[in-house]
């Protein structure tokens, strides 16, 4: 009998499997135009399954795809050589893609541009349940400021975005703390405003009295190269100076010393010329750091070598600081008031086990011993910036109380 | 013998034609990389004739062409479907440009992204003679800043972009005279940073002591539709609240209707807004207007509408103000302090006669009527970014002297 019932259990499978191989699941007809596409662009479209639906004129192409989470979905040709088609199911929040015609990868003309994955490419957004703290409103707002200035460390220019809380060029006496705020690998100076909405998710807490004013430093992480003809807004290294394509920049040979390069920039010519050019508070109480990644990694690198300069810290789909680590930075444990991991769900369900340690169980470990630790995990969200938007959510109402 | 002569030289005429068909010229080799192009990307590349080569992988493809100054030029493919080819020389500075492949209109997938002709898309730098006036050098830099503020005119969010001259933020106690700039038709708030590089025009200018620190605001003049949702750094309408494609935004009826639209989001929102959140000068005689192209017809029906508003006015290659225009507006000619009017030398040689008349003739007219006025034509330029930088470079030197 018991078997009997697995055997028509188990028919009971295959003959789903079989139907949904043979049928695949209709999609809802209720696109809508992404909200970061061009102005007057009707696609890309996302549905309210996430789908996200691409098109584009190429009369004269004989293969279309979207590219989208690492999975090309063809596009089907219409008689005016209109290409339409849709992805699976995408999760909530911001995804990088792009379209390949005929064999050549390019943006969509549809959409807006965003640097990821070291280039400018396309960007489309899923509406999310939370998307209210990151929106857009009518809420005093601060302002997102492109500094130019000469890094003595690089020996060049060097560009990065400085958001100032509403108020600051109003309450003239007034002092703030700083959070220096790191992009992930292949991201740049752009990316925590663009992608992340940093300004507009600080805009909302501060709104709403869930985070104490501070100033943001949105600062190039990848390396430090002279950067001195690009176009306000955009980063470009100038000609003759930059690395031969496919050649690593100079002094990036491993994370370590990755992290190292960025130490220098970031302790002898960022902090020094924020704390010369803003009015902050320019001591380690006041002073945080995180990063999303590679920023997250960078984040560890730095502040495990020196607690003496920031007292806030947190790691976004970084890794972890292990009890070893910390035991081996002098003053450490001591001197971080708050340090704050976080992960998107997916990410800890496809991690293998034992890459740098269990991020829950280090960082429970570091409370045990007396540290001031949060662990969050963000639902339903993989390595993407609604990760990220969400982690600096939580992160921005814990620090600087 | 004369007759002889003449024969003679009408055949060589003649066979030197037939060569110069028979054989284009031979295009120097010696292509650098666009200083615009994304970091690391080694094309498009510029040569010394001001040709432009790009390239792009399309291995599928049968046909790929690079489409500049509405000209499209045929790429060739290699053997592992690379796609090359140049451009005929072109004009020094900016350009906008694109790629087709197979029939699709893309972003060349090598350069930076600009906003105009109503679509982010692909631009290339043509090095300039003069183009250190415009380059990014180690001198005190002011600050480009992204603000965002509710537009009761337009009942909605607003985003603008604020210059700041060096040493804003350390000389409290002083307040500056201010700028309003506008982009040009299917180009955005992005553009006069951008493309343009208002900023590091600026911050070279005051360097060597040529202007008077100034703010400039940067804000859009297309149209005043609701923006509520977008990203930072780039502008994008909601869904739901934009025009359908192909329809005209509402209030866009004609030029003179085009400008009082932006008219009464000028002078009741954005004016007021600056005065309120920045250390202006916020008078008359230290208030500026100007545009280029679209934005110098804002700025013609504006200033000639409001004298009692601004006291400097520039048109870039957005024609002129005729004595009767002048005459016809009360106040116009005692108020205006300064106006300047400018054009590419190649703009003029191509205007048809009578199209406002002819616009050295009119300020000349003006000038004789008692008005200082400055006539500039940009050398060897036409309707194009190099003029118009070249455009604030020479009105920036002489306003709110």
């Amino acid at each position: 009998m018991k078997n009997y019932v697995i055997m028509i259990l188990l028919l009971a499978v295959t003959a789903w499997t079989v139907v949904a191989q043979d049928t695949p699941p209709a999609v809802v007809e209720d696109f809508k135009p992404s909200v970061i596409n061009q102005p007057g662009k009707q696609f890309p479209q996302v549905n309210s399954e996430g789908r996200v639906r691409a098109q584009i004129s190429a009369p004269e192409a004989h293969r279309v795809q979207l590219d989208i989470s690492a999975v090309k979905y063809d596009l089907v040709k219409d008689d005016k050589g209109v290409w339409t088609g849709e992805s699976a199911p995408q999760d909530e929040g911001f995804h990088y893609y792009q379209l390949w015609v005929d064999g050549a990868a390019v943006p969509d003309p549809g959409s807006l541009y965003f640097y990821g994955a070291s280039r400018w490419g396309s960007g489309v957004e899923i509406p999310a349940k939370d998307q209210d703290f990151y929106a857009m409103k009518d809420v005093p707002h601060g302002q997102v400021r492109e500094i130019h200035y000469f890094g003595k460390s690089s020996n060049s220019m060097r560009r990065c975005f400085v958001y100032t809380p509403p108020g600051y060029d109003q309450n003239l006496n007034t002092r703030y703390p700083v959070l220096y705020l790191q992009h992930g690998g292949g991201e740049d100076e752009t990316g925590w405003s663009n992608q992340g909405r940093a300004n507009l998710i600080m805009d909302n807490l501060i709104a709403e009295g869930k985070a104490t004013p501070f100033i943001i430093v949105m600062d190039n992480g990848s390396w430090a190269m002279p950067r001195m003809e690009r176009p306000a807004q955009q980063a470009a290294p100038p000609q003759g100076e930059r690395p031969r394509q496919g050649e690593r920049p100079a002094g990036f040979r491993s994370m370590a010393g990755f992290a190292e390069g960025f130490s220098k920039t970031l302790l002898e010519d960022i902090i020094p010329m924020i704390d010369a050019n803003f009015r902050t508070l320019a001591d380690q109480p006041h002073r945080a750091m995180a990063g999303l990644s590679m920023g997250g990694m960078q984040t560890r690198a730095i502040t495990l070598a020196n607690p003496e300069v920031f007292s806030h810290v947190g790691m976004f789909s970084g890794g972890s600081y292990s009890l070893e680590d910390v035991n081996n930075a002098p003053g450490f444990k001591e001197k971080i008031k708050f340090l704050f991991v976080s992960f998107g769900s997916r990410e800890l369900e496809n991690r293998r086990a034992g890459f740098g340690g269990d991020p829950r169980e280090n960082t429970e470990a570091l409370k045990n011993a007396g540290m001031n630790t949060h662990f969050y995990v963000s639902p339903q969200t993989a390595h993407e910036w609604q990760t990220w938007r969400r982690s600096l959510y939580e992160f921005a109402q814990r620090i600087f109380k």
